[in-house]
């Protein structure tokens, strides 16, 4: 079955926007994965076609209403296990293990929340997954579930060559990755260093695991630590 | 002058993309503030535009060059003190003070990544700060981008209208915000907090306190820790 992601959104509009283009694109052309866009404001029942309401307590801006959601998301066929998320600087942040996890499922269905927040009462009557895509605060989910897709779908069987293959990336053994160098061999007195040139298959991976490493432990800290919980230096497999 | 967002990139189609809607197309066709897309290819000069090459050392994929970049870079005409970004997952992380810096100044030049990198030369020779917007893996730079800008122009003056203002939201306080509700007061046999519905302000505030406090405890104890750190409990201010 063809990986899908759905999407509830108010500005249906955004999609596919930059995954319509590009590796994303031409994987989405190929028929590689699937995008259904919901309208929200289709689940309206009222003569205004209204999506929210000023917030409970007062406050400003507007929340938008669990029984719109509720009959929003009740309207979209998803296969059973579909995860059900809302994009909210709220959430846990995304990881790059989490988005393989949803890559390898039958795709998300995703809800785009929009001016102050949407009501606490459909994130728990259909148990929502607040996912956050960073600490910093959008106009909407929209962009943020445009990166979590992207980020699913290059993962996808296909979508990448292999010669784009995600082996050496970032966050691909809990480190950065190492500095990249190509042609031309000088630039603005700038040289590729010698050890890359050598031909000496060896010393140049253990060049990249140092720089990856001093990288990781001068930039994230925290990465740093995380990896040396999970892989204690001194450790055996015994399995 | 106005807030400028200039962005080197390979995929200009993918601009603006989300950005010319909503809240910050409105802000976009309303000139509050302006984006400036540049083609990286435009500053290939050889008879194939090629941009990358093979990366020194071996290994998959494709690296952007350096003299490219840098070509493409010293084209565009940016005010003194613009910052000049690229996106990429070995950058530092992406923060709300660091949106709000980046709204309050000129406007970044973005450079936004592809394949396996950009040539470690250009980032040291033009002094790149590298910006993470998640612990996750993109196709390119782009939606990165798109995100950073989005963040940034809703915090310009006036695109945000006082009713949308930014005053209680997830991070401002250091803290995850509270949990919303609104009409209607009854939904699928859960109803809104008496509390919100007392017309008590301060309650309410002391309330929704609680709830921001114990959500950021339970979802983000590292967001916990820092703000410990910024705000003794104990301390006094004198100034």
């Amino acid at each position: 079955m063809t990986w899908r992601a759905t999407v509830l959104t108010l500005f249906p509009d955004m999609f596919p926007g930059p995954l319509g283009i590009s590796l994303a694109g031409k994987a989405l052309a190929a028929r590689l994965w699937a995008l259904d866009i919901r309208d929200i404001r289709n689940s309206a029942t009222d003569r205004h076609r209204s999506v929210d309401d000023t917030p409970a307590g007062g406050g400003p801006g507007m929340v938008l209403r669990a029984d719109v959601l509720a009959r929003a998301i009740d309207a979209t066929e998803t296969p059973p296990g579909t995860p059900h998320l809302l994009m909210s600087p709220r959430g846990r942040p995304l990881t790059q293990s989490r988005v393989a996890e949803l890559a390898a499922g039958p795709g998300p269905l995703i809800v785009c929340g929009r001016f102050e927040g949407v009501d606490q009462r459909i994130i728990d009557a259909r148990g929502l997954e607040e996912i956050s895509i960073g600490d910093y605060v959008l106009s909407g989910g929209e962009i943020a579930a445009i990166a979590l897709i992207d980020a699913c779908v290059r993962l996808l069987p296909g979508v990448m060559g292999k010669a784009e293959s995600g082996e050496d990336e970032s966050f691909s053994h809990g480190l950065l990755e190492y500095p990249q160098y190509t042609r031309p061999q000088e630039f603005e007195g700038r040289v590729i260093p010698d050890i890359l040139l050598s031909g000496d298959h060896a010393k140049v991976a253990g060049w990249r695991r140092a720089e990856a490493e001093a990288l990781t432990q001068a930039r994230r800290p925290d990465l740093w630590a995380a990896r040396a919980i999970q892989n204690p230096p001194e450790r055996k497999t015994n399995g």
